[in-house]
């Protein structure tokens, strides 16, 4: 028996765009291993909103999309229509919202996801604004509703490093995470490291599209905070927001000089994320480790790495993550993934995740 | 509010005992992080079982056993009482089982298990021998009595591989998968590597407690295989038995000079598991992949692999795993553990996902 799940999608980029494609192509999937069926009731971008309760056809919309065509001018959409109004009205059992990252407020994804669970409507985000600003809020809110909040897709794309983090080392005293989560700075310094400046690297991702025309939330660390920031209120049980991170320091200012005198020295440079715990932190053996009492330092920034370590390894277009914990011991974990499909991919294991727990 | 769970344990080994530990020091956590309560209702090993609906007291019965002790003359242990006759009579939620693995017959786990499951409780294991003989039965067993059925302490000890495959990867197709799933053999080859023979190796291994006096489970490829074939039923969806990994091939004629020469070449020589596509597999992008019907070729072999794989940094004590995926890109894994700790931490994971999933 097939289970029809209706879904509403905020945010028609690539990793939004990739989703409608996974509709279609996992469509057999979903429904011969688990029994789903996703139906698409309603859609949003920047332009507007399109939502048809009987369903709306995923290619039809991601080829209109891909004819330069928007949400607003698809169909029966309405142009304006913002996307927080049709989350309001939308019929669907869960929002999808893969929207741009606003690093100032989390809105408009913020409100979106507001909306979706005082209707009840379970939640995958691929967006890390809204958990990057209000992470306490939404979580309490989702489990006062009874309704599933999934973020797997927003660190390290389809590396399941919430997921590992949350469920696997629950149970575990973590002393310590270290990752390299941007892959736009990591392929940039790789490309530094086979010779040429920044400028030049930052120039040629940018020529791929891998780079945004605007490249500093990737290369100055921001993109890779945000992560730390969900990481350390989800997995590390400590509240956090931006401001808790310092420092904050990207890549820019790297030469190719400070690269190539690295190397001579067996070292390579990675822009890495830190969470270590404070040298006045309560003692972590005692119950104060169970009371959310747990601090950890939060940075992000340019370190140097013998090359034989593991974070040294994650290489170009990887990502990687290493937790230190008491019980479950040291776990070492990189994703080589391409563009935006991994993270779609991630949203819908929340999806399947969710509707299977229920 | 904390929510008492009896559980009754199976095997009293390292594993088993470290688990008692655990149910010691964790148990703040497990009331704090997850309101849970372990208590013990009974107990079992070779030499008889030990069987208290009140709770018994975990920290004097690891304290006994330490002792030289058994769970037959335990306080008012039973002599002799088997472990499936314990399984029968014990007023427990879940069955914990960490009893030796039986290679021939699954016993006697496998017989534990199917009473558990027909008694309603749900079942942990770390003995693999129940599910390489019989994953299909046990599986179907526990979902019609709607029990659950976890083993992650089954592969990779704390390394999450089944769960990571199971529910993180499970709308992917696998490509393939290969992994280091031996931390024995790896040792005593990371032991040749830097000097010495084969037997010089084994016999330090067995000085410093890691190797079995029979050691031809691990040495010989057996283990290893059992936890392919575990990954081939469980994330795989390919049944399978011990009969279907060929070749199994293990470390015993790995000579130093091999060792030396490789290196002297780049190379160096690991125990690997795959799991591959055979080439007259099923179309995998047709439906014949969600039939059951894909087919992966199985074989445990040593490998010689150049120093940059990613496997050849699974080095002495680390485990590890390679998975290819058609939308979540490669995913590369791996676990530096020693000692049982890690192995009876995944089977309190299982606990705690179990419980929390209901």
């Amino acid at each position: 028996m097939i289970h029809p799940v209706r879904v509403a999608l905020v945010g028609l980029g690539n990793v939004g765009r990739a989703f409608l494609d996974l509709m279609i192509s996992k469509a057999d999937v979903l429904a011969d291993r688990y029994g789903l069926s996703l139906v698409l009731t309603g859609a949003a971008d920047s332009s507007g909103a399109v939502m048809d309760a009987a369903g709306i056809d995923p290619m039809a919309l991601a080829s209109h999309k891909a004819r330069g065509g928007n949400a607003g001018n698809f169909l029966i959409g309405v142009p304006g229509m913002h996307a927080c109004k049709l989350v309001a009205q939308v019929e669907a059992d869960l929002l999808l919202e893969a929207s741009p990252v606003n690093l100032q407020t989390g809105q408009p994804g913020l409100d979106c996801v507001r909306t979706a669970i005082g209707r009840g409507m379970g939640v995958v985000l691929a967006n890390k604004g809204p958990l990057v600003h209000a992470f306490g809020e939404l979580t309490a809110a989702a489990a006062a509703a009874g309704v599933g909040l999934a973020y797997s897709a927003t660190v390290c794309g389809a590396l399941p490093v919430v997921n590992i983090g949350q469920r696997d080392l629950g149970a575990c005293d973590i002393r310590s995470v270290a990752g390299i989560f941007n892959a736009t700075s990591n392929s940039i310094l790789a490309a530094m490291a086979r010779g040429g400046s920044y400028e030049q690297a930052l120039r040629q991702a940018q020529l791929d599209g891998v780079a945004e025309a605007d490249p500093s939330l990737d290369v100055e660390g921001w993109d890779t905070a945000n992560k730390l920031v969900i990481i350390a209120n989800s997995i590390l049980r400590q509240p956090a927001t931006l401001a808790d991170v310092q420092p904050v320091v990207g890549i820019t200012s790297i030469t190719a000089e400070q690269i190539r005198a690295g190397a001579a020295q067996g070292q390579v440079v990675k822009l890495v994320a830190r969470a270590e715990r404070t040298e006045d932190a309560p003692d972590l053996t005692g119950p104060e480790d169970l009371s959310g009492l747990s601090r950890y330092r939060l940075s992000v920034q340019p370190a140097w790495l013998p090359t034989d370590d593991f974070l040294a390894s994650v290489s170009g277009w990887e990502m990687g993550i290493v937790f230190d914990t008491d019980i479950m011991g040291l776990q070492q974990l990189k994703v080589d993934e391409r563009g935006p499909l991994p993270t779609a991919a991630a949203m819908l294991r929340d999806v399947i995740n969710m509707i299977g727990d229920k």
